[in-house]
């Protein structure tokens, strides 16, 4: 079997280097009819998807999965036309290939442009829900660069007919043979392959669990951007507007706790804390957000709440869970999401334009805010039109990482013949 | 040992993230300064750094190291007085660090600015030659990163000399303690160390042999920009100035045949071969270079040549031997480069700007030339100033790596305490 896989999936990197020299050449209207060739392909293969995902709901059923996890499996009608939905929003986003991002000319005439260009090849590992597989095909093919798949195997019936589905729809509007391809193995052998092959990948996107991110960075020989943890920090400052602080806290903690750009540790100014607590504290109280706190906010925060513990200032809670600790001033919660966030998204609630500018200057994340709910940390909202995730590297790309990110750059050189000499 | 080279690595990375943490915010003034200050403490330093250098210089003679090899290691007072100059360079040269890269509202009012900052920690593994120290930590300096150098065993003595040199002096005009620090052992056990060390080091350039950048490949857990082979092409196409493609490839090939970007497979076009072989084959001949080609060329040379052998396509000479082939079209010269080459540098002469487009636009090369010889294939060719290296890779760098690659960015978004909700 080992021979088998790795052949298999040298085989599907020779072959998506072919298609990613053909990909090159394909002009921005050319890859946009192919994308809405797509969309209309999912739409018309929709019968053959949902067969194909009731095998991974019935497995997933036999394998004692959550209620949840069989949710996020699930696909329907409603879910296909999301998909395609997707695919022709991707048709409409401004495509980066070609643009020129600096020109000049050197005194001795040689003229240079720094142009973008397509990546090559890029391998995406993810787990669970199958959308991913439409989703990180069409950013990849917009940006003219092959695509190498590997889902996970609770999905795996339904990538394939997605993934099928779409080269198919394309080849027949000019997508190049092998542009969008799936690993049919689920095994963490073919995960091995695919973070070895660095002769054929030019990167590969871990999408999925700190476990996952952490086996491929231990593999891969080729670049990994990474999405590990959000870890985010609201710091409400000595001299802020205390009802703005509470709505972006709020905000940022419950309107969707699940995701990796919500609140998880609240830090408070001692110069506010004894009216801001209790304020935040009923607010969070009354919507059942359990609260681990250090000893003097407990004191102040006049509701129920846990000692906080050690482990809690690295933990993504992902839930409505929050954890508080009181601090001196904005260099103590500078030092703090330093120390313990993981350089996602993290925010300063301030009326001091000092305090934002220590703040926004020394935080070493992503993105930081001031007066902005950390929820806004996301490629819709920064006006990107998708995202393929959001890096917490700080190489290639940072934060949200959209079409721009999923493309590199070359110089091209003209002249009239000059020489060194 | 394994121990202590551990943990004197661990605790170099605890204190590098702290001077990074004060690199953030020194001005450019202040960066300035200190490069100036550096650049004077290299000169007042000369007879130390001259001292531990004739240790590395016995070590070598002992050792048996090449002629070539003691030269590239030796340090007299001109080339101490380069080194400072080259600092004082690095001073003139503009900072990146602060650059607003793009800046935006959205429709909710939220203000989002992408600014280049320090990376962080940046790891140099070098080798041999001892100006690399002063070279990559000003360069890394300059961008507010802190610097991290193992350099090679033949210089370590020097290395521990120009690095203290620079430390101490830069330490009194206000670089933060630890900014610039050498890995003292030089065993491969301490690149594990470094490689693997990822909570500190946010990026690891390894400058040196192939057999250093695949060491380092397989042992990193945090991004590595690669700089591997320059195997460069010329293409000399049907429709051109022959002329300019024999002043163009003899340049390329003998201005300066020992660097990454000097040429070392010339292919021609079928149908100018009959004439432009025999002209730069006697061009070739009278610069001694030993031509390897194939049957076609060799009837056409007119010259001795030895029959090529495939090996040869891949072949970095760095010496006065060409490889040369007679393809059909662009079409093949194109097929030839990105299948031998090393995306590193790559030019067609030609008059046809069809075949030049086609050419710049599928040869999937850092750069491009057309009617230029590779040699400018440089940062300082390009107008950067100085450059730390040249990336084959495609991820965050890719060409020359000067002080802009030598940068990350992050997003400040500043609002009205917008949410979500």
């Amino acid at each position: 079997m080992s021979k088998e896989i790795k052949d298999k999936i040298t085989k599907m990197g020779s072959d998506a280097l072919t298609a990613s020299r053909a990909l090159v050449n394909l002009t921005t209207d050319q890859k946009n009819k192919i994308l809405l060739a797509m969309a209309d392909g999912i739409l018309s293969d929709a019968d053959q998807i949902i067969s194909a995902n009731a095998i991974d709901l019935d497995n997933a059923v036999n394998n004692n999965l959550t209620n949840s996890m069989i949710d996020r499996l699930r696909l329907d009608q409603k879910r296909i036309e999301a998909i395609a939905d997707g695919i022709r929003q991707v048709a409409t986003l401004p495509d980066p290939v070609g643009e020129i991002m600096d020109e000049w000319e050197r005194p001795n005439g040689i003229k240079i442009k720094q142009i973008r260009v397509p990546i090559g090849i890029i391998g995406i590992i993810y787990e669970s829900r199958p959308n991913v597989t439409s989703d990180a095909a069409v950013l990849c093919l917009k940006t003219g660069n092959a695509t190498i798949l590997r889902g996970g195997k609770e999905s795996i019936n339904s990538n394939i007919a997605i993934s099928d589905s779409l080269q198919n729809a394309g080849e027949k509007a000019g997508l190049p043979e092998n542009s969008i391809q799936l690993i049919p193995f689920t095994d963490r052998e073919s995960v091995k392959h695919l973070a070895e092959m660095d002769e054929y990948l030019d990167l590969i996107i871990p999408r999925g669990g700190a476990g996952l991110i952490e086996a491929v960075v231990s593999m891969a020989r080729m670049p990994v951007i990474k999405h590990y943890d959000g870890i985010c920090h609201t710091y409400v400052d000595s001299e802020c507007d205390l009802e703005m602080a509470s709505n972006v806290v709020m905000d940022a903690k419950t309107q969707k706790p699940s995701v990796c750009n919500a609140l998880e540790t609240l830090l408070v100014s001692e110069q506010i804390a004894d009216t801001f607590l209790p304020t935040i504290g009923k607010l969070l109280s009354e919507q059942q957000v359990e609260i681990r706190a250090d000893d003097l906010s407990r004191n102040l925060l006049g509701v129920d709440s846990v000692e906080v513990k050690p482990d809690d200032w690295k933990t993504e809670y992902l839930d409505l869970i929050v954890s508080i600790k009181v601090v001196s001033d904005v260099n103590e919660a500078i030092d703090h999401i330093n120390h313990y966030g993981s350089h996602h998204s993290d925010c300063i609630i301030t009326e001091s334009e000092t305090n934002a500018n220590q703040f926004m200057n020394n935080v070493d994340s992503a993105t930081v805010f001031w007066n902005v709910s950390t929820r806004f940390s996301d490629g819709e909202e920064f006006g990107f039109g998708a995202e393929i995730g959001i890096s917490t590297d700080k190489l290639h790309a940072r934060g949200p990482m959209a079409l721009r990110e999923l493309t590199s750059y070359k110089y091209l050189i003209s002249g009239k013949g000059q020489t060194k000499a």
